[in-house]
Formats: structure tokens, C-alpha cells, sequence
């Protein structure tokens, strides 16, 4: 391809909207081209990145069984209203009524298309287990689109679905799915990226894992002990602290006027928020009903553990006063709100706890759950944190990182086949809903996460595995005959060898050249230049500056050919 | 592939809503699942067969310097604005609003987006011409989804934009493409078919051509000659007839009580049809104003021509008696309905003629339109038919055959960078709206067209290019451990040297095993067996009988990837 053929451009000003690294490199290099909030046309170079991701994909999950196939993007309401989330999912669903007034959604996903292809085909034992998987446009309407193709509204995704008739039949190959996605990320040439324990969310399902790509930027905030391996999403992190033991001392009512808060409480009266309990309070989304969470003053409340141990969504509460509910000096003794009340498990073993007193303006010091207000239950809702207990060694290793999930894996149960009806006759004749597994990898996101994980200031350092060409080749003087001739032959022996050559003959500043060179981001650099002629040599540098000289123009393309092999090495 | 893990159910009984052929074998062949209207999951075969049709689609559009891009399937209705289609098109078009209440549609074509995508990036004529294209689903909200994959309402199709700064270049180009559409349709085994002169419809512009494979079940009517090669769409296609010169005569009042149309007249009275003119009453969509159409009797008008020489579209009229338009008896003499009338030219160089009398139950015999009309201008709004005079050679010999759609080129012109401002800067300083055409393909309805073309009564006869898979190995005693490992090892040899192989091995029937087979559709089928293994052979067969014969065992791996790779270069 010539760079002067090839439609779109580069430019050094980084758009206003442009956060993040990727986003803004992917702007500038003429990636891609907005089209409406988390919507993007793709230009060439990204198309090219991401058919060489998919054929990555397809490759891996072939490799694990996987059949191919290719559902809808347009379902009719009706099969999701099957599974029931036609109701569960709010206005990320975009919906719409055809001509003949039938309602109609765009898929985020399509665990109710899969089950619908598989139901009438797999009616016996013998049919399992099978794998089937699609590479496929979906639209979900995301409220926070941001960061380019980090979150977009409209992506292309691979989803897989896996049927089974055991559990133990499940975990086989949902380990082999974990395997297959490991290949993927590593031959895709993303070097961070580990899987997490996670939630299923609106998924359903028990077990689940996240693909981070570990970076700053990330949305995702992960628990992970270096020491002994532990990987998982804050979401679902266990958060163990260990209390000192301080002594049991007698309750002391202190009058705390305008100190609603920890912060006030810390700096005015030196509070030990490790020796403190606070309350949040929420509200259940279906009733209303309050909930007030008691944990450690120095720790926050994880939502999703919250939702996942009462079962139910919850938000922010807006206390009024028939409530109960004393704002701000809300307490563990006496506590009279008509509220579902929480006891974080952090608060466990601190024998004199400073909280609220349940009264304007006052709080107690020295209070003792078991003394004061007898004997509880503790649960898990407080998000992990920096330094905090490893659940898998118990070592006070826990750090918190960010990243980017670029993929998932579902152990789904029996969540659709049952609702779907869905089933088949088992060995011993009766009749059995199939478990199954789903399988995600966003692939215009991976593409976009490899940038912010591989670039510099001037551009993103593609691996050679998904380059948008292998080689590019720079001729410095196009306006001199034989250097353009030189340059010329040198892309067509590389491009007749098979190699993908990005040929850059255009008639300006060596530096405009580099600049785009940069931006394009290819991992091999071929310079044609009246010097290096006369010298009989071709320049080579790689992208990412591990390699830098020359190669005789006689032997180039073939010295080069053989160069680009060897990097492709390291991916298979 | 093993057919036994392959998910997807063959079956013999036609379901009930297939009309053709291709519909109730792919269907029956386990390739599809219908869901809603319109709508189908391909299984993996026939995932299978549209990824190599997109392959051989990509590679010819790469050597016509195509840059393969991406657009959006969701798109602002703001952009459709720009081009005036959001309100042009109808209810094909499907909409909805998002969570922030902005209009969007979903893309049945996509030259607003490419439009969007290049005009902020060629600006200048140096950067033209360039072709950018996609193989992406789209939705269109058919009022008459039908066939199968023939006429559905989500496909996925190869849409291509090519930009020009003269229509010297634009016409180099479709040229160019139209060629690439000879290869793509070759290269995919369609035996037959055509290019044709078309007409542009909602697209724009004025010079189209539609590729056509022509057969009984297709919906469209071409004109053909097959004297001098001309092809059109019957909706474009010339209508000349030679009128016998009959005397002039004295006019002739004929009572017609209750002989309100064509075919009663001719029972009743003997009327000669070619010297007859009947009328046919439109009326405009936009303001109902009346249209009267005059053609030869035993003619049809084509209401595509007369869109367009109308200038708006029309719908059948409700003739009312303030029109002055006596339904029924409409002649060509005194005709004083409040109307616009359209003299169609069949009715040239007929002296007498027999058409109604603007009265009720009276007909005139011996009208001439010189002497009772007036001097009036013919246009050519009847549609061509079997028998017709070719407008190329001039000889009676237009056939009027069916065909199916495969592909269409546009040129479009400037329709779209005028309306949506796209510009560059020419040489001579200027600025200019670039010059476009565009070119569809659709994928899921080619493979289906092919399957309609080639097949017989037991299932589809893929050309080996794309076939889901190349051979077929059928192992009639897979208990006899034997004859299984002689199988399994040709599978392993097969698919070790490349050949794409499906590989039953089930323990079923030979007779189910090979209805099967003939369902699949593949190329060549592999027969191991007891009887076979005995003689030290294995029995081919190609599925479409133009070869049967034996091979020996030892050699069988290699013999049979000889002949796939003879098989295949019919295809390059």
C-alpha cells in the first residue's frame, strides 16, 4: 500500500476529547474517524489490526472445537423476553418496532440467539458437548462511551457459547477456554494481561474470570498478591483486615455538633478511623426498603458484594425522617431506623469501636458490638484494598491495580437453558436442561488496549502480529530517479515475497515522513535515502527501537523478509 | 470437521413455508435457523461458505486498490439528514432513539458514511481517486422477505465507495469494477450470470448496472437479446414494437355495455390487441394529481419508467367522478378528465384504432391520433416483453428471463457531496464536489443464489470454491475397528496436507449417511468401507457426477489432494 493512496490523516494536535493515550495516537495516526458518541468509523490501518486479531481468535477457539456461526444483530423482543432480561436490562438495550409493529432489539450479546440455534438440533446426550462462536457487530447503549475504542456504544466482539451435560464437563473446557484466551492475548502481542476472579453481572452464573490488561488508565480495579498469585476484580475481592485488639472500655457520650463526617471527626477529636465503625446507608431499587452498612471508618462500602449478599440492586439512600434514621451520627448501640442493617466483617474484633450515637450531634466512643448490641451476623461488603490481607496466603500483600478488560469467561449454569427450555435426553433417558459457558473478547478494544499498553509519544509500537503491514519503507527522495527506483524495486521484491509492505514515496520533509512512520507504528522501518544509496545500504530500525542498522541493498528484501519472520515467531 | 460434532440437524420433510429450492435445502442441509421475518443464525457450514465468498469479495476488491474500512451498523439520523434519505426512505429504514433521545438508524447502505469518513480527509485532488469498502451486516426492513437467504431483512453485504475527481475517471473505474464483479461472481462458481442496465432507484445517480443470475425463480425481469448481447432490467429495458400500418378509417361508435376491460372486448367483439389503445390510471404520490396512461393493447406499463418520466413516484388511481375520467371507457378522442396524459409510443404508426369513447358503455372504433388527438409526444413507459424488438440490433428478438440480484453498480455523481458539502481543491485551484460510484454485494444471497442455480433434488452442489468443506469422507463400519482406523488415518493425511475435510464416522446407515452427504453438498466424497478396504481402495465420487472411480488406499491422501487442487484452479 501507498502511504499516498491510503485515506485518512495524520496530525500532530491532540483532539480535545482525547484522554487517554491510545484514543488520542489513534485520532492523530488516522485510525479511525468519529462518528457519534462511542461510535467509530475505521480507517484502513484499524481494519486491518483487527481482522488480524480476529483471525488470531478464530484460529484459537477452531483450535478448542469451536464452530463458527453468526447470529442476528436484530432479534425480535420476544426471544428475550424468554430469558427474561428483554425486561432485566434497562435503556443499555436500544429497542425499536419494525413495520409490522414487532418488537425488536440490537444484541449486546447473544446467549438467548445461541440457545434458540442450539434447542431443537441438541436433544440428546450424545450431541455434547459443542462450542459455538460468532464475530459479530454489537450495539449497547453504554452511558459513559469514553477513551475511543476503550468504551465504545457499537463494537465488534467474539462471543462463544459452550453446552455440556455436567458441571465437571463444563470446568474441562472452560479451563481450555482460560488456555485458548492466554494464546490469543500473547500471540496479539498484549504482554499484561491477566485473568481475575470476577462478577457475573447481568450474565448470571457462578464462576467467572476478566482478562485485565493491566494499565493506569484502566476502568477496573483489581486485588492481586504478587507473593502467591491471587488475581481478582475489587468487585468481588475478598477484604480481610486484621484489628488490633484494644481494651474494652466503658461508653462515653461526646457531643459532636457539625461533625457529620469521618474527616471532621478525624481532625477535630483525632478519631482512629481503624478503631471507628461508620454507617452507609442505601436503598433497595425494587422497594425502597433502606439498608445501612456498619463497616470500618477507614474502608468503603463494594457495591457489587453488597447487591450480590442481598440479593437485590441497591443506591445511594435519601434519609428522611420517618426513617428513623438520625444523618450523620448514625450508630452500631441502639440503633432504631427502620433499616435492613449490615455488619461489615472488618468490624469484628475491635473491642471499642468510635460511632455514632443514634442522637443530633452526638457519638459514642468505646462501644462493643457483642456488649452493646449483641451478637450479629458479619458479612464480606467492604472493597479490597492497598496492603490489605491476601485471602488465598493471608499475607498483607494486596495491591491494588487498574485494568482493562479486553475479555471474559462465564461458567453460566443452567441460567438460560431453564428459562428457554432448552433440553435433552440424557444416557439414562431422562430429560435435563445443558449447562453452559460463554465466552467474550471485545476485538476493537483489545486493538485499542495494545496501544495504550505499546506506544510512545509519537505513536502506538504495534506487535508484528497485528501490524497493519510488517514493513515500511521510507523514500527520502522520490524526486531523484534512482532512489526512487531503488525504493521501488525493494517494495515490489518484498511485497512479491509476501511480505506486507507500507510504502511511503510521497515528496516531503524527512521529518513529516518519520512523524507519519510513528504514527503508523509499523514494526519494521526500511529507509531509502540518496546516503544510505550511495552507501549501498538500506537503513533498518525497529519501531520499537530494540534494533537499529543497515542491510545491503542487494540482499534487503531478503534480509529483511527473513527478519520479519523471525519476529513472527515469538506469536505463534 | 466430524459431522457427529457438528451442531445443525438434517432432515427430509420440506418445511412448510419453503417455496424454492435453495430455501428448502439449506434449511433441510442444517444451514440456517430462522428467527424472526427476514432473519436467520447460519450454522457453521454455511458461516463456512460466506467467509470464502468474502475472501475471493476482498481479494478482488485489494486488486482493484479497495482499502477494506469499517462503518458504523448504528448511525446518527442527523447524517441521513445531510443527504435528505432520512426522510426520502421510508419504512425500510429502521430507527430508533437512544438513552439520550437522539435519532439513530440503522444502515441499509452506507454513502453517508463513507462520505462522513473521507471529507475531512481528501481535500485536495492529489488525493483522488481512491476506493474504500466493507463487508458488514446491514437491516432493511423488506415488506417481502422471502426465499430464504434470498430476500431477508439483516445481511451482510460488500458495499464499496470509489471517489473521482472527473466522470472520465469515475467511468475508468466502474469499468475496472465491473470487471472485478466478472471475477468475484466466476471465482464464487455462478454459472450464470449476466450484467444488466438498471435502474438506480433511491440510490441516485444514472448510469447502473445490476449482475444478474439468471433463473425461473428470480424476482427480477430482464430483457435480453441474445442476437447482439444486449441485457437490461425489464424496469429500464426499451420497449419497441412494429405496428402493422392498417388503413385509416371513418370512426365507429360501438355500444359496450358491462366490457369495462381489455379481455372482455376481445371475447366479445374480436378486438385486435396490437391495434387497440387501453388505458391506465395513476396518480401522482405527492398530490394525487391524475396521470393517464395510452399504451397498445396487449402492452403493460412499466411504472419505473414512468416514475422517471414523471419525475415523482405514483400509485394505482381511484378514479372519482369529479375527475371526468369515465372509468372503464377512457379513450384516446375528446378525452377530458382533469388528468395528465401519457402517450406511450406503442401506439405510433397504428391509423385505427379501437379505445374507449369518454362515455359510458361506448367504444370508438377506427381512432387515429394525428387527425382526432392532435400532435403529441410519445415516451416509452411500457415494459419490454418476450418478442419485443432489441433496441441494440433492432431485430424481434428480446427473451424476457428471471434473475436473482447478485451485485449492482452505481455511478452516483455528485448526489452525495453536494448534498453532505464534501469538496476538494482541483488543480486549476477550484473547489469541486468529488464524483462517486458505488458497488454492492450480497453475500448470504449469492451463496443462496448458487445453492438455487446448482442443486438437484437431494441437496446443493457447491463449486469447490466455496464449499463449507472440500471432501467429505463417509466410513460405512466404524465399529469394524479396521475400517475405522483406515478412515481416521485418510482424515489425519487430508487435513495434515491442507484439505479441508468433513468426516462422518458415524455408526448410522450407509443410505442416511449418504442423504446426508448429498445435503452437505461437498465436492467430492470419500467412501471407506469394508467391501472398498477389501479391494485396497477407496470410491470417489463427485457430488457433481462428473467423475466416480477408486483410488488405492495407500495412495488416496495425495491423489484426492491432487484433485482438489485441479478442481480449485477452474476457480483462481
Amino acid at each position: 500500500m501507498l502511504v499516498r493512496k491510503l485515506l485518512g490523516n495524520r496530525f500532530k494536535e491532540t483532539p480535545k476529547d482525547c484522554v487517554i493515550a491510545s484514543h488520542a495516537l489513534m485520532m492523530k495516526g488516522g485510525y479511525m474517524k468519529f462518528m457519534c458518541t462511542g461510535s467509530y468509523s475505521l480507517f484502513n490501518p484499524a481494519k486491518r489490526i483487527t481482522a488480524k486479531i480476529e483471525k488470531i481468535i478464530r484460529e484459537e477457539m477452531d483450535k478448542i472445537d469451536g464452530q463458527e456461526v453468526l447470529f442476528p444483530v436484530v432479534m425480535p423482543a420476544s426471544l428475550w423476553e424468554e430469558s427474561g432480561r428483554y425486561t432485566s436490562i434497562g435503556s443499555e438495550m436500544a429497542r425499536f418496532t419494525d413495520r409490522n409493529n414487532t418488537k425488536m432489539v440490537l444484541g449486546m450479546t447473544h446467549e438467548e440467539a445461541a440457545v434458540h440455534m442450539a434447542r431443537d438440533t441438541a436433544k440428546s446426550y450424545t450431541d455434547y458437548p459443542f462450542m459455538i462462536y460468532q464475530i459479530q457487530t454489537k450495539f449497547r447503549d453504554e452511558p459513559r462511551a469514553r477513551g475511543g475504542l476503550i468504551r465504545v456504544r457499537e463494537f465488534t466482539m467474539k462471543d462463544a457459547y459452550s453446552f455440556h451435560t455436567s458441571q465437571k464437563d463444563l470446568e474441562e473446557y472452560y479451563e481450555k477456554c482460560y488456555v485458548a484466551y492466554e494464546n490469543i492475548f500473547r500471540r496479539a502481542g498484549a504482554k499484561n494481561v491477566i485473568a481475575v476472579k470476577s462478577d457475573s453481572g447481568m450474565m448470571g452464573g457462578n464462576v467467572s474470570h476478566e482478562f485485565m490488561l493491566l494499565t493506569d488508565i484502566g476502568e477496573d480495579s483489581l486485588a492481586i498478591c504478587d507473593d502467591c498469585g491471587y488475581r481478582a476484580n475489587v468487585e468481588v475481592a475478598d477484604c480481610i483486615v486484621k484489628n488490633d485488639e484494644n481494651a474494652i472500655g466503658e461508653i462515653e457520650e461526646v457531643y459532636t455538633p457539625h461533625m457529620k463526617d469521618m474527616d471532621t471527626l478525624v481532625k477535630k477529636l483525632g478519631v482512629d478511623l481503624k478503631a471507628s465503625a461508620k454507617a452507609v446507608v442505601y436503598q433497595m431499587n425494587l422497594t425502597d426498603e433502606y439498608v445501612v452498612v456498619f463497616l470500618r471508618g477507614d474502608l468503603e462500602v463494594n457495591e457489587t458484594k453488597l447487591r450480590n449478599c442481598l440479593g437485590g440492586e441497591v443506591h445511594a439512600g435519601t434519609i428522611t425522617e420517618e426513617s428513623g434514621i438520625v444523618a450523620g451520627f448514625i450508630g452500631l448501640k441502639d440503633f432504631k431506623g427502620k433499616a435492613k442493617v449490615v455488619y461489615d466483617r472488618s468490624l469484628k474484633g475491635i473491642n471499642s469501636l468510635f460511632t455514632g450515637a443514634n442522637k443530633k450531634d452526638y457519638h459514642l466512643k468505646n462501644v462493643n458490638i457483642a456488649r452493646d448490641v449483641g451478637e450479629v451476623e458479619y458479612v464480606d461488603v467492604a472493597k479490597a484494598f492497598d496492603g490489605g490481607i491476601c485471602p488465598c496466603c493471608g499475607k498483607p500483600t494486596i495491591k491494588v491495580r487498574r485494568g482493562i478488560e479486553v475479555g471474559n469467561i462465564f461458567q453460566l449454569g443452567t441460567k438460560y437453558t431453564k428459562a428457554m427450555d432448552m433440553t435433552y435426553v440424557d444416557s439414562d433417558g431422562g430429560r435435563k436442561n445443558p449447562i453452559m459457558g460463554c465466552y467474550g473478547i471485545g476485538v476493537g478494544r483489545l486493538a485499542a488496549s495494545i496501544c495504550e499498553e505499546q506506544h510512545d509519544d509519537y505513536g502506538p509500537i504495534w506487535p508484528i502480529s497485528i501490524a497493519p503491514w510488517q514493513v515500511e519503507i521510507c523514500c527520502l527522495q522520490s524526486e531523484d530517479a534512482e532512489i526512487k527506483a531503488a525504493a521501488d524495486k525493494l517494495y515490489e521484491d518484498l511485497t512479491a515475497s509476501g511480505v506486507e509492505v507500507l510504502y511511503d514515496d510521497r515528496d516531503i520533509r524527512a521529518g513529516a515522513m518519520f512523524a507519519d512512520a510513528d504514527l503508523f507504528g509499523i514494526p519494521v522501518r526500511a529507509v531509502v535515502s540518496r546516503k544510505n544509496f550511495d552507501k549501498g545500504v538500506v537503513e533498518l530500525s525497529y519501531r520499537d527501537k530494540s534494533y537499529k542498522g543497515e542491510v545491503e541493498i542487494a540482499s534487503a528484501a531478503k534480509d529483511i523478509k527473513d527478519r520479519i519472520e523471525q519476529l513472527l515467531e515469538a506469536y505463534n
